[in-house]
């Protein structure tokens, strides 16, 4: 158990007036125990207890075989597990309960009044998420220097006549390649007007002169994501487009001056979206400026015109401005971000000037 | 909606104690609308309601354009969901929720007071699904007979040297020509001793002579799903593989001989268990005889030694009978079966009778 993450969970729980938790999020046991088990139908959880009477609930069929420093409590598909689980809950606090916890789980516990009462308590994992370790900080960064590696790689597969499907389809390799476990989200590859779509996959579009070509890409390394977009344009450029990639790179890198803790996230949106509006495209910058990311590719937590939370070191996001203009191009640049003491580090060091491929 | 569907499943539900029902389980909700949707973590539910106020719960941001014969009620993003989806509900009677109902809209529920008591009432669904109409059962024989095609391309990628990863690859392929659309669980392919692990997936193990070659394998069309399982013999079989293929087939074909209405499933198991344990190789059958399938590949109800329920006309389950020697062989043969009003339709017809390949 990595008890520096558990005390933090434990403390965030305290406030919401629950003293226990049940965890059932496979990527949130995975963060406390280092165990990655995905259980499916079957009951797999965590429980946390403020007198450190923690509790590991497994299903006999699963393979997890290494120690994790909590007591594992074993059962069969024949045995009653709530009724076993129910007995290690403390009837007489409040249980927070994970937000994915089922109904077929969570309703047995209550008729079973294993505990004084039962909230949603998720909150207190995920903010304790948002703020990466040194550890997982670490772990960031390796796997967003592979990222800029392979972005690298995937420059190379542009020519005549290719389409977004073809160089989508090389780029796992090239991560794996490069030392990565997978991608982190299927590679987004969009030319010329596809790229007006945000969430564009890639399609038998063929490359045409004048064409963007973004690349929206991640791969994981050791469970950590990776997330980054770049766009380039192909043999040449219009005026026009060339102002809209000037007005996205600085919205990017006017968000990114601004990252220090305190700041309010919603003001690095601003930043890049008053930007982006003085340029004249501000309907065309239609999503929120960023993320959270770790573990999962979107975490809790995001980076938008509405959050008023203020940064803190060890938050990881995603400063990601773009620029739509419907049948015509679209272009988004995307680097993560960690918030230090006194600023940002930049996970991605891929450049971010202007480049005509081709 | 499938009215017919809707009126088992609210018979169901009063069985149950319970006049309505939030259903949350896509695949559910599009047995009842005909809307498949894939709702990530955003609120997508169907509510039932015994006297006919149904709703059905869409995010602004799915794309559901079709008429379904429901009132739809719409929310967004920034709405307080479990508040209008509450106003639905009748306060005064229980509601049955959904195995799947996750706690993060359940709590909200229960702290409103939405409904005068909650219960897992997935069971009304689930035995609901478990009993095809005509529709389905129509469908069902569509994709067994895609699969049976499909079987016969796939022993033709048999050769020396051939891995069991190479022939998996292409059976992708060979679904879509043959019109399916996609399959139904990733391909089992397993040579020789990897056959005695049921679960084994295709590695880069070469095909050896005297090799089993077992393929379990299955399609998906129109949303419904196909299995079967069949193995064969790679150039010469012993003595005692032949034994052991010659107990399964039969062990495979006493279960579908008793297939009828009113027979427990546990007979079936048995009959073919009780033949595998006279031949010898009691212990080396170690799962249960089968499960059912429908819209999803394990669906709710299974074949096995202790479920004395009985079979009814329009059930649909697997007779996967098998023989699983450590360090040798392993051989299965599976056939999806349609229980009709005196016996039963054996879904698929390719087969088994026992065969050299090479």
């Amino acid at each position: 158990m990595k008890e520096n993450r558990v005390s933090r969970i434990m403390a965030a729980l305290k406030e919401m007036g629950a003293s226990q938790m049940l965890i059932v999020d496979p990527m949130s046991i995975y963060y406390l125990t280092g165990v990655y088990n995905e259980p499916h139908e079957r009951f797999f959880a965590l429980l946390l207890r403020e007198d450190g009477k923690h509790a590991f609930f497994l299903n006999r069929l699963f393979s997890i075989h290494q120690e994790v420093g909590v007591e594992k409590v074993w059962y069969s598909d024949t045995d009653p597990v709530m009724e076993i689980v129910a007995k290690y809950i403390d009837a007489n606090e409040v249980l927070g309960v994970d937000k994915d916890l089922k109904a077929r789980f969570l309703l047995p516990l209550m008729e079973m009044k294993a505990a004084a009462g039962f909230i949603n308590s998720s909150l207190a994992v995920d903010v304790t998420r948002g703020v990466k370790d040194e550890e997982e900080q670490e772990k960031m960064r390796v796997c967003s220097h592979i990222n800029d590696m392979a972005m690298a790689e995937f420059k190379k597969l542009i020519h005549d006549g290719v389409t977004e499907k073809e160089v989508a389809d090389q780029m796992l390799k090239i991560y794996k390649d490069l030392g990565a476990d997978d991608v982190s989200f299927p590679p987004l590859v969009a030319f010329g007007a596809n790229a007006a779509d945000p969430p564009h996959g890639p399609d038998d579009t063929v490359l045409k002169e004048g064409d963007v070509i973004l690349f929206d890409v991640g791969c994981i390394k050791d469970s950590y994501c990776s997330d980054m977009t770049r766009s380039f344009y192909y043999k040449t450029i219009t005026d026009e487009h060339k102002f809209i990639y000037e007005a996205v790179r600085e919205a990017n890198e006017a968000a990114i001056a601004k990252v220090k803790p305190g700041v309010p996230l919603m003001e690095l949106d601003l930043a890049a979206r008053n930007l982006i509006t003085d340029r004249g495209y501000g309907p065309e910058f239609n999503h929120r400026l960023g993320h959270f990311i770790g573990l999962g590719e979107h975490e809790y937590g995001d980076v938008s015109s509405v959050n008023p939370q203020p940064a803190v070191p060890g938050m990881i996001f995603s400063i990601e401005p773009g620029i739509y203009v419907k049948g015509d191009t679209g272009v988004r640049i995307e680097d993560l971000v960690l918030v230090t003491e006194d600023g940002c580090e930049v996970l991605n060091s891929f450049p971010k000037g202007l480049e005509i491929i081709g």
